[in-house]
C-alpha cells in the first residue's frame, strides 16, 4: 500500500508517529537514484548498501513522485481479483510465476462464480484471515468447475528462470532473499529453490494434511506479522494490492484458531470477479513498483535513511516483509 | 497470545491453516526440556539450537500443559492497566525495566482519570492504532496530574543490569536478541544498550519532533508487521498482554496516516484503571512464560521444529517478533 503522507495535521501531539512514518516530504532530490547499480541476483551475497549521502535525503514519497511511468508495471487483468465485500473491496493480484496451476485455477473459481455467495469463514489474531465454503466437507455450497485442475504443492519453484534482485539485509528465515517483479522472494540457493514468503498481505491457498490437497478454492491473507515458519509449507499464490484493511479488520472469529463460530458472524463474500472481466471503465488500475530499476533502489534507500525530521536513529537497514513495493492507481 | 489449539473443527478443508499454528497435540513428552542448557547472554553470539531429537516431538501445547508454577510470572498489578473500551478490554503491562519515568507517568495519569473518556483516534493498517487526546495542542481535552514528571527519551537503556536469554537466530535489525523477564529485547553489544523492539503487541508513546517530546499520555500498539525501524527513534513502554484484538480490528482511519477524520469515527475509552486498584476479586490475573527457563528453551524449540502432521519442512527457526512470550490466566 503506498504511503499517505499527504495533508498531515498541524497538532504535533497527534501527529507523533506520522512523522514516523515519512519524513522529509519537502526535499525533492533523487539523491539515491545514482548509487543504484544493478542489484546481483539472490543466489549471491549482495554488497552492503551505502551509507547515506552527505547533504539532502530523498523521502520515499518523493522517490515515488518523480518516478516515471517505465518505473511501474500494471497488475495483469487476466491474473487479478476483485473480491467485493460488504465492507469495501479488496484487489488481488495472483503470482503465476510461483503457483501457476493454483493462479489457473483461483481464474476458473472466480469465473464460475464459486466464490460469489461463499463467505469470510476465519479471522485469528496476528495471524490470518481465511476464506471459502465453510461447509465443503459434506454440504457443500457450491460446486466447483468441472474444468479445474489437480493441484500440486507448488510451495516453491526453481530460482533459474527468476532474476531476482537482492536485497543485502539478513533475514532470519532464507539464506537470501530479493525481489522479482515487484514480488518479494526467498532463495536456497543449495537447493535452487525460491519461493514467494509470507509477508503481510501475501494470500495462501489453504490445504487439509496432504501437501497436495489445496486447489484454490480456500484462500487467506496474511494479517499480522509475517509467519514466516508457514514458507515452503503452503502454497502462496498472491498479493493484496489493495483493501487489505477489509481483511484485517473484521472482527477475530472466538472459534479455536479464530473460525467463526456462528454462520451469521461470517463476512459475505458478494462477489468475486476477474479484472479483464470488469468494463474497462469501471476496473481498478492498480501497478506495482518495479523491483529492477534505479528507482526501486532509491525507494529502498530511502526507508533505509530517514535522516532529518522525527528519526533520530537512521535504522540503515530495510525488511524482506517491511518492504513490500508501492501500490498505486495508474495516474 | 497462547494458542488455542483445543476443539478443532472436523472438517479437514476448513482446518488448513489451523494445523499450520499446532501440531502434535497428542505428544505429550517433553523431548525439548532436558536439551535447554542456560542460555548465554544477547551480548554474547549464542550456540545454534540442536536438531530435533529422533522420536516424539512435543508441541508448544504440550509443553505449555506440562509446565510447573514456576515457569510463570504474573504481571505486576501495579504495572499493568485494563483499559476498558466498548468493544471489551485491553490489559497493558508496562516495562519498568526500559521505560521507567514514562510506567510512573502511565500509572499516575491513569489514576488521575486521564484516559477516561479520551478515544483511540488513529489506525493505520499495518502499522498501528493510537489513543490518547485528539485535541491536545489547543482544546485540550483532560488536564494532566500535577505530578506527571518530565520523561526523557528512553529509547534504550544499558544492557548491563539486564540477563539476557540470548535467542540465536539472527535478526535483521540487530546485532543481538533475546529475552528478558518475559520481554524481547534487543541488544547492541558494541554501544551496550538494549531495547524492548517493536513488535506486534508493544506498546509506545507518542512523541513530536523533540525525541523527550512524550510523557505518556499519548499511547500506540503495533498492530502489523514489527516496525523496526521505529526503535530506537521512540520509546516503547509495554506489551498488551490481552485483547489486541480490540486494537487491531478496528476500522481503519481514513485520514492521513490512518487519523480518524470525523471525532464520531473514533472509539471511546470508557475507562482505564491500573490493576492493583481494581478489587482483586474483578482483577485479571495474567502470567507471562517465563523467559530463563528450560520450559521457555523447550517452547522455543517446539516453535521450531513441528515435525509430524501437517508440517512438512521443519523451519528450524523462530524469530523474535514472532515468539513473544505466552500469556495465561493464572490456574
Amino acid at each position: 500500500m503506498q504511503e499517505r503522507c499527504h495533508d498531515r495535521r498541524n497538532t504535533p501531539r497527534t501527529l507523533a508517529l506520522a512523522l514516523g512514518a515519512c519524513t522529509g516530504l519537502l526535499s525533492a532530490t533523487l539523491a539515491w537514484s545514482q548509487a543504484a547499480a544493478p542489484a546481483p541476483a539472490a543466489s549471491q551475497p549482495a554488497a552492503k548498501p551505502a551509507g547515506p549521502a552527505a547533504g539532502k535525503k530523498a523521502s520515499s514519497a518523493d522517490i515515488l513522485a518523480a518516478s516515471k511511468p517505465a518505473d511501474w508495471r500494471a497488475a495483469d487483468p487476466e491474473l487479478t481479483l476483485q473480491m467485493e465485500l460488504p465492507g469495501g473491496k479488496v484487489i488481488i493480484e495472483l503470482a503465476s510465476a510461483f503457483a501457476p496451476v493454483h493462479a489457473a485455477n483461483i481464474v476458473k473459481l472466480t469465473r464460475a462464480g464459486y466464490f460469489d455467495g461463499l463467505a469470510i469463514i476465519r479471522s485469528q489474531e496476528n495471524y490470518v484471515t481465511q476464506w471459502g465454503d465453510a461447509e465443503e466437507e459434506d454440504a457443500r455450497a457450491r460446486k466447483k468447475p468441472d474444468t479445474l485442475t489437480k493441484a500440486p504443492a507448488e510451495f516453491d519453484r526453481p530460482l533459474k528462470g527468476l532474476k531476482v534482485t537482492a536485497l543485502p539485509e539478513r533475514d532470519t528465515w532464507a539464506a537470501r532473499v530479493g525481489f522479482v517483479d515487484g514480488w518479494p522472494v526467498a532463495v536456497d540457493p543449495k537447493t535452487g529453490r525460491a519461493w514467494l514468503p509470507h509477508c503481510n498481505g501475501i494470500v495462501g491457498a489453504a490445504r487439509g494434511n496432504a501437501p497436495d490437497s489445496s486447489d484454490g478454492s480456500g484462500l487467506y491473507a496474511i494479517i499480522g506479522h509475517a509467519p514466516r515458519a508457514l514458507d515452503l509449507n503452503i502454497t502462496t499464490v498472491g498479493r493484496v494490492l489493495q483493501g487489505m484493511d477489509k481483511l484485517s479488520s473484521l472482527p477475530r472469529g472466538t472459534g479455536a484458531l479464530g473460525f467463526y463460530e456462528k454462520a451469521e458472524e461470517r463476512t459475505p463474500i458478494t462477489r468475486v470477479r476477474v479484472l479483464a472481466d470488469i468494463p474497462e471503465a469501471e476496473r481498478p488500475r492498480l501497478q506495482v513498483l518495479r523491483t529492477d530499476t534505479a528507482t526501486w533502489q532509491a525507494w529502498l534507500n530511502s526507508r533505509r535513511f530517514r535522516g532529518g525530521g522525527w528519526f533520530v536513529h537512521e535504522p540503515s537497514k530495510v525488511e524482506l516483509c517491511g518492504a513490500l513495493p508501492p501500490v498505486r492507481t495508474a495516474p
